[in-house]
C-alpha cells in the first residue's frame, strides 16, 4: 500500500518572530491561509487516507501537530527525541509503517515546502510511487530550475531508464551541495541539473536494506527500536536510542551510495519557502506587490511582506518600499526583503543577548 | 511674582502608535528618557516654585498630568473641558492666576517642545519676563532660524526698542503663516525673520485687557468664569462657558493687534517637535545615527527612530535606514524618516476603518 510520511521535524529560525522554539515553520501559515504542515497533507487528500498517512515531528510538536492535523490517527504522528537529520526520520518511520504494512511503498516529503499545482504534484508522486513499486531502488524528484538559485541544493539526474505515468525516469548521478551563483547560472545555462526537492519514493523494506548496508551504525538502532515497537519498552527504547544514531541526510547519506537510484524531474511550481523573501515570493500579493498576512494597513507601499500573528499588534507600513515586517505579542521584525537571511544573525544576537524568552 | 503657564493641551496625533487620544504627545517621552511635559517643567526649576507654574490641560487628562507632576498643586492643573486654541488657555490661566495674584507676570510656555540649553532659556525667559514686568505689552520669543523650516511659522521684528538683560528687545512687526520652501529659503537669506516659537511673556492683567479690546466674546467668556471661581459653580460655569469661547490663537487673535507687542529673538537650540523626524533629530543617537528608545535591537541599521513603548514589543531593525519604527502593544508603525507626515494619513485611514481602538 502507498504510504505518505511527512517529515515535520525543522526547527528554523528563518522565520523569526513569527517562528520559534516551539511554533516552527511547518506549522506556521507560511504564504498562505494554513499552517505549512496542513496545506502538505492537503495535497494528500483523497489518494492517500489520513490512517496511510504518517508525521514524523520533534517529540515536544507531537501534541501541537495531534491538534493541528486531527483527521491524523494520533498514533501515526511519531516524535523524535532529538532530531538526527533526515537519514534517521525516514528509517524511523520505515521501521514503524513495516510492523504494519510489510509491502509498504512510501512517498517521504518535507512539510514545509509549497506547492502550487496540486495536480501535477500528484501524478508525480503517482508515477514515482508505481516506479518504485514496479522497479525497486530508491527515487528522488527534482524540480527543473527556473531561475539560478543558490539557496537549494541540486542534482544531476543521468540517462532515462524508464518510463513512469508519463514522466522520465532518470538513474540518479549525484547530488549537489548549494552552489554559487555563477555555478548556479552555469547549471541553469547547461541544463540537466535540477532542483534537490527533498521528496522521495521507495519501499519501506529497500531503504531499510540500504540502511543497513551503509549505515550500520543507523540499522542497528533502528532494529532496537523496531523490536520495542508495542511493547511496554517502545519510549524508553526510542529516548535511548535516538540521540545515538548518526546524523546524515537520505541524500548524501543514503541515496547517493544505493544501489539503485531513480530520479524523476518535475515541473510543478514549488519552494522550500526559507526565508521571508521567499515566502513572498509564493504568497498571494495585491495589486502594489504586497503580501499581507494578519491585521495590517499598508499607505503608499509596495513589495511589502507584512505579517500580524494571532494576537499580534496591527502594523501599518506607510511610504515603504521592499520590506519585510513581521510582528508577534512580544516582537517586531523590520529587515528589507532583499536581505531577509538577516533573520539568522538576529536570532544569535538575541541569543547572545539572553532574550530566550523571545526565542 | 512670576509666573510659568504651561500650555498642554494638545492632542496630536502626529506621534501615532505612541500618542493617542488618552497619550498625547506632550506626555511621551519623545526625543527624551522623560515625558516632554517633565522637562518642560524641569527647565523651571529652580527659578519657578511649583505653586506658580501652572498647567492648563484637557480636562480628561488632568488625573495623568497630576500623577505624571506630583510635585505641582493639584489646584494648579487646570482642565479645559475643549480645546479653544491658545487665546482661550491663556485668558483662562489669567484669570485663574489673578485670584491668586494681581500683580502677575507670566511666562506662558507649550508643554512639548524641545530645548536646548537650559541656562540660556532661563535667561531669555527671565529677560522678557522682567521687560513685560517694567514696561507693560505683550511679548514673544522668535528663535533665530538655523534652516529653510516650512514646518514652523515665522514672525517677523520691527526695530530694536530697548534692551533687557543683555537681550535686544524689538517691536513685533507681524506673525507669519507657515511658508512654502521658497520663501523659507528667502527668510533664511534676508535674515530678519524669526520662528515663532510659541512662548510669551505679559502681565496676566494685560494680558486681559487686550482680550477686552480685541475679542470681547472671549472677554465675557472669562469674565463669567472669573466670577465663578471659588464659588459652588466653579466647575458648572467652566463646563457651561468654555465651548463657546471663540477658537483664535494668542498670535494672529491678540498679539499682531495689541497696542504694544515685543519681540526677543533667542538662539538657544529649539524644536517643537512636530513629527518622529523631528522627534529622531532632537534625540540622542548611536555611532550609527539609531535613536532607539524602549526594547530595540538594531543590527547593521542607519539613521532608524525606533521606540518600543513601555508595554510594547522588542523591535529588531536589520540592515534597514532612516526608518522609522514604533511599537506599542497595539500596534506598529513603520515609515520613512523623511515621509514622517505620513501619520496624519494612517490616523484619518484608522479612523475611516473604524480602528478607533487604536486611536
Amino acid at each position: 500500500m502507498l504510504h505518505a510520511v511527512i517529515m515535520a521535524g525543522g526547527s528554523g529560525t528563518r522565520f523569526w518572530p513569527a517562528s520559534r522554539r516551539e511554533m516552527p515553520k511547518q506549522l506556521l501559515p507560511i504564504g498562505g491561509a494554513e499552517p505549512l504542515l496542513v496545506r502538505t497533507l492537503g495535497r494528500l487528500r483523497p489518494w492517500i487516507p489520513p490512517e496511510r498517512t504518517w508525521i514524523v515531528t520533534t517529540e515536544r510538536l507531537v501534541p501541537a501537530v495531534r491538534g493541528m492535523v486531527p483527521e491524523i490517527p494520533g498514533a501515526n504522528v511519531l516524535g523524535e527525541p532529538v532530531g538526527r537529520d533526515t537519514a534517521a526520520c525516514a528509517g524511523f518511520a520505515a521501521v514503524r509503517l513495516l510492523a504494519d504494512d510489510p509491502e509498504a511503498v512510501c512517498l517521504v516529503l518535507p512539510a514545509d515546502h509549497v506547492i502550487g499545482d496540486g495536480a501535477a504534484f500528484r501524478s508525480a508522486m503517482e508515477a514515482g510511487a508505481a516506479h518504485v513499486e514496479r522497479h525497486g531502488g530508491l527515487l528522488t524528484f527534482g524540480v527543473r530550475p527556473t531561475r539560478p538559485e543558490t539557496g537549494y541544493g541540486y542534482l544531476r539526474p543521468g540517462p532515462v531508464a524508464a518510463r513512469a505515468g508519463g514522466y522520465a525516469v532518470h538513474r540518479l548521478e549525484r547530488f549537489i551541495e548549494k552552489p554559487d551563483v555563477d555555478t548556479a547560472r552555469r547549471y541553469l545555462a547547461e541544463g540537466g541539473y535540477l532542483w534537490n526537492s527533498g521528496m522521495f519514493a521507495w519501499r519501506a523494506a529497500e531503504l531499510l536494506a540500504e540502511i543497513r548496508r551503509q549505515l550500520p551504525g543507523l540499522a542497528e538502532g533502528l532494529e532496537a527500536i523496531a523490536a520495542s515497537l508495542g511493547t511496554p519498552s517502545e519510549a524508553e527504547t526510542i529516548a535511548r536510542v535516538y540521540p545515538s544514531l548518526p546524523r546524515t541526510s537520505v541524500d548524501f547519506g543514503i541515496m547517493e551510495g544505493a544501489e539503485l537510484a531513480w530520479c524523476i524531474p518535475v515541473e510543478f511550481p514549488w519552494s522550500d519557502v526559507g526565508s521571508w523573501q521567499a515566502a513572498w515570493e509564493v504568497a498571494p500579493r495585491d495589486a502594489d506587490g504586497n503580501a499581507l498576512q494578519g491585521r495590517v494597513v499598508a499607505l503608499d507601499s509596495k513589495g511589502v511582506m507584512a505579517v500580524s500573528t494571532p494576537g499580534g499588534p496591527t502594523i501599518v507600513v506607510a511610504g515603504v518600499e521592499d520590506l519585510v515586517v513581521v510582528a508577534t505579542g512580544d516582537a517586531v521584525l523590520v529587515v528589507p526583503r532583499d536581505r531577509a537571511q538577516l533573520v539568522r544573525d538576529v536570532v544569535k544576537a538575541l541569543e547572545k543577548d539572553g532574550r530566550s524568552d523571545l526565542l
